[in-house]
């Protein structure tokens, strides 16, 4: 297939990238590289030494004799220039990578949030706008979050972006209907993902347009099968206050003998996925993309789900380093529990890899060979979710 | 109290504003007089001569006595100038009109679809932030639609913002809750009103802000008591296929001659409101600001429901006009039953006005007095939802 991968210089958008072109597909990857300029704003930079755009493409070409275009562009931007790129190239799918994807950077400021909402809706809206102006038939692979659901502990498994649910019309007689999960965005990266969501629903209705939304839990690990095959190609590592995951910046934080900040009580149970496992998805949503006709194709891109304090007590055993517990920058709940369905990938073949402490002990040994790379001043997150919560953080320092 | 009027040079932001300042509030209008722009764009003008700015202010300084300031400001661009603006200002309630509100507007191009997402969401995210960066607390009045329910058959009266919902929880017992309304937006202008409601629902729970989002049915009329004190006053009165809502622009074309312009059957309900309810409706909501608490109060600003065929055999009968079936320009269900809930405006006191011969004929009276400045090509909406249904008005008018 010939496909276009936005956001293709990002995290989870570049091992994608490299991932679908071993797959044998035809991709360029369309980027504003905003997020190298991010690192530059915060201050701090991946563990792992990122190449330019320029080098890793030359490197991917060294070692598998194959080249993969990359064309600098804004999404939220540059829309003549985007609908121009989609007659040229004649894309079969879309991957869609190109958002502000960290919550606390979403919450930093009200020009973060601001950001957030004006770089994600408009670059969305635009790529769903363009396909309709080209007239193409393009499916669109997108990368949500499991956030859209919230993160209160609710009584089922999570379904996949539908909820059958029933209530009496205007005779008393009781009434069946699929719903969109209600959203409960947790941030205003989250929020976002909700509202990408409603944008999707109308293109789908009205313009046909064939939609996965791939609701993605939090991603751990860094390097992929192809990433390793040079050290250019090697992929983010992020340990940051802001873009460090939580998983991912406990393995930092272990590697560097760093305390493990635990946000509160550590009793949030969030939904999880390797790297490895992430790009697989991305793989088998677009290879299945001709089954997507009429309602969006929601999918929970999710393998394991973990409370964090167990996480990090899994961590600082495996490093023998400490655990400590910050206030939590967050507004959100101190425990909840969470189970949620991932059938449809399952379906599609996923096979997932489950987190266990050889493979823990393998990313903290990758963050130990970058250790001296580490800013600790940027650990800790400093983004508060409201005034109340930055006040706690200072009392709770005192 | 002290008001903000966001977009109160429009057709409902200029009559509301007027009412609330006779009302005794103080009141200052923001706009950035798009909407005035918008008239040179389309080449259109409303039936009823618009006066400046300037005059408007004067005009209503001379008749009540009292001043109400205009201040010139892009809320979707203007950030910094706004967050000044509340600081100085320190309003209790800001009254939200400032969006773009014209569905087949919203659907003329790929340029008009994407500058409704881009002004109404960043118009509408960059309050919030502006609220909770400035800490006052604010009570906002927003202006939304019934079009954010969805315009299919359904078998409940559609209820105030939130339905009562129960599914089966993983143990199989049924499980209550209260969700938003799952949205059906028909257009991207009315796509745009859903995404507000997620904001309002984020921002409500995070920053507890209170909000009141009004879904608002098809306006008809154009004077209120207030804009009728003074020529200078004069409210619009839009009969384009643009900016004309559907009774109006019947109205229109009755006192002009031109034959009714109905869509596909006509065989679609909507909920209506008279501008002069809705103006009350608005000072009812900002009056009864401090019963909102928690959850975003959402009412539905509406107080009847009709045929579009029925409204059109009704107004061809009064004017002895005839009713000219065109093909529709919306891809929509041909024909919808609608019936809503709006308990809560009645329970604040709201005493409808109901649509009759008596009250029409005075509107094609006003509409007969500038027929003059009807420019009849403008009349035909021009704007199709899709390709589909451009092919189908060519191929109906051959």
């Amino acid at each position: 297939m010939r496909i276009l991968v936005l956001g293709g210089d990002g995290f989870c958008g570049w091992p994608s990238a490299l991932h679908l072109a071993a797959s044998g597909h035809d991709v360029t990857i369309v980027d504003s590289l905003v997020r190298r300029k991010i690192d530059d704003e915060l201050g701090v930079h991946s563990l792992t030494p990122i190449h330019s755009p320029a080098e890793r493409m030359t490197a991917w070409h060294e070692v598998s004799g194959e080249r993969i275009e990359i064309v600098e562009l804004d999404l939220a931007r540059d829309y003549d220039p985007l609908a121009e790129l989609l007659r040229t190239t004649r894309p079969d799918t879309v991957v869609h990578f190109a958002e502000q994807r960290a919550a606390p950077y979403s919450m930093k400021s009200p020009a973060h949030k601001r950001y957030t909402v004006d770089n994600n809706l408009n670059g969305t809206h635009n790529l769903l706008a363009a396909i309709v102006e080209t007239g193409l038939d393009v499916h669109v692979v997108h990368l949500g979050t499991m956030g859209v659901y919230g993160y209160e502990t609710v009584p089922v498994d999570l379904p996949e972006g539908y909820l059958t649910v029933s209530y009496p019309d205007r005779n008393g007689e009781m009434r069946s209907r699929d719903i969109l999960y209600p959203t409960q965005p947790g941030s205003v990266y989250h929020l976002t993902k909700s509202l990408d969501q409603l944008l999707f629903q109308f293109y789908a209705r009205n313009d046909g347009i064939r939609i996965t939304d791939l609701h993605q839990g939090i991603v751990w690990g860094t390097q992929t099968d192809e990433t390793a095959r040079d050290p250019r190609l090697i992929n983010r590592f992020d340990y940051d206050g802001d873009f460090g995951t939580v998983l991912n910046r406990f393995l930092v934080e272990a590697a560097v003998g760093h305390p493990l900040t635990v946000h509160g009580t550590g009793g949030q149970t969030r939904a999880f996925i390797n790297i490895r496992d992430s790009i697989r998805c991305i793989r088998l949503a677009v290879e299945s993309g001709s089954e997507v006709n009429g309602q969006v194709r929601v999918m929970n891109q999710m393998t394991e789900t973990h409370r964090v304090a167990d996480l990090a007590e899994l961590v600082a055993a495996l490093a023998g380093c400490e655990v400590a517990t910050v206030s939590n920058p967050r507004k959100e709940a101190d425990e909840n529990q969470l189970a949620a369905r991932n059938d449809l990938l399952l379906g599609l073949g996923l096979d997932p890899i489950r987190l266990d402490s050889e493979l823990l002990s393998a990313e903290i040994e990758i963050a130990r060979k970058y250790a001296e790379r580490v800013d600790r001043n940027h650990i800790p997150c400093t983004s508060y979710w409201t005034e109340d919560r930055r006040n706690a953080a200072q009392e709770h320092d005192r």
